[in-house]
């Protein structure tokens, strides 16, 4: 396939971004190096991600082909969905406003209740959430407690007594010390604010350190266990608490031990590639 | 000024990158945030600075508005210009294959050798080079010896006898110790081998730590200091190196205490803006 002027889109949501490539009857055979290249924030578009829009043609759903930076195959994203469902919608690819898309970690069920060409607001449903247990974590000087929760990867999200989003915001950050008994494959581990009231529901403010990465602007996946841990810190079992990260905001609804994600899509840029994939 | 669907290209010269914004009739009035939000990595298109092509009433010159990506104001990048030059050719703006360009730090005469939609070679005259006289710096356990070099900014390039390509890539790299009597505004270290012969005149290969900002893949400047100390250390006063940065490589000619660099330009994208400048 002659890949020069490959359409692209560049799209974040909460600043998780991500090189979006339409490719509806995968005809793209993108290898690692391409799509390293493609995410390399200066030899390339760069992303934190690229997202592969492909039509399934055995389920008849929308595949979302999802690759880290490096190349390597990812299974789901939180905050990658949501781009992928804008995507879809924008470039009138999809016209319903509930539809599934598969991904490698099962079928995603996708509301899109506000979309135009540049601005979108998404709803995922993010699947069972479990708490399994209290743990610690040390952040340099910083020691503090936390809730083990496993949202398909597992967190360790910690409600800081009094602490405000400016002290938050303020907080050195740097690779957490954590139990390696409690979670041998590591953790990603959220800081947050004790839950506040909110425009809708509750609030907090969170920081989130990924686990293999470093300090993000977002994670889909951590928002849930930040939110899921806000309301049982506050004694409440079922709920809808907005999570701020330094991205943006999301709004997390826990109901039956399920998370239902809603937050924003931003489309930045439309482009062709100047010389193709190479 | 109706900025959306404003058109942009995305562009390096030895991963150095830029977004390049057409303007020739200087209708953009850009601020310092729309421009840090260009260059923002995640939210933005993301770059190392933002060019800005425009024609000078004044001097019927075109004029490079060179912004960092903070949004203030720049002076001149050998880098930079290249990109500059190579799309004022690609996009029809520019037939002359010799011509000058107004920058803030003076006029510069440029040379386009070769340029199509992708990629281009480009010859830049960057001045006069001035050795200063010798010092040392301290990274970590390393510390060596080098020539100071005034290419309009100060440089500290030491050359590192019997250094290897390979061992110069697995040196740890950290922030500089020098000496702030001899370089009172602080100064860009770069680490070289021993000049080697290559394809045409000689060669090295070099990292750079730049002042305020960390190791980066390539520095114009950098080359020029690091070409004039490896031909002093070989006891060469005038001649041509082809300097080899993470990024790429540059060849650059010293003769008559003047530097002249030659070097890539690559387009990697063209597209517009989603939202406009916001």
């Amino acid at each position: 396939m002659n890949t020069a002027q490959l359409p692209f889109i560049k799209a974040h949501a909460t600043e998780n971004d991500f090189v979006v490539l339409t490719d509806v009857n995968d005809e793209l055979d993108l290898t690692a190096e391409q799509v390293a290249w493609l995410c390399d924030r200066r030899a390339g578009i760069g992303g934190d991600g690229l997202l592969r829009v492909v039509r399934s043609p055995e389920t008849g759903r929308w595949f979302m082909d999802y690759r880290n930076a490096d190349g390597s195959i990812a299974e789901m994203c939180g905050n990658g969905i949501r781009a992928f469902a804008h995507v879809l919608v924008a470039e009138d690819l999809e016209t319903a406003e509930k539809f599934e898309v598969d991904t490698r970690a099962g079928v995603k069920v996708i509301r899109v209740l506000a979309a135009d060409g540049v601005d979108a607001t998404v709803s995922v449903d993010m699947g069972p959430v479990a708490v399994t247990g209290v743990s610690t974590a040390r952040m340099g000087d910083f020691e503090f407690a936390g809730i083990g929760v496993d949202v398909g990867n597992p967190h360790l999200a910690c409600v800081i007594p009094g602490l405000t989003a400016e002290e938050l915001a303020a907080m050195p950050f740097s690779q957490p010390e954590f139990d390696r008994e409690f979670f041998p494959a590591g953790v990603n581990v959220e800081v947050l604010t004790e839950l506040a009231p909110g425009e809708d529901g509750g609030e907090v403010h969170m920081r989130v350190w990924e686990r293999g990465v470093g300090e993000t602007r977002s994670c889909g996946t951590g928002t849930v266990a930040a939110a899921q841990t806000a309301l049982a810190d506050a004694g409440i079992e079922h709920g809808q608490v907005t999570v701020n990260v330094p991205g943006g905001a999301l709004t997390i609804e826990l109901q039956d031990g399920r998370a239902q994600m809603t937050g924003p899509s931003r489309i930045v840029a439309r482009g062709v590639l100047a010389g193709g994939l190479g």
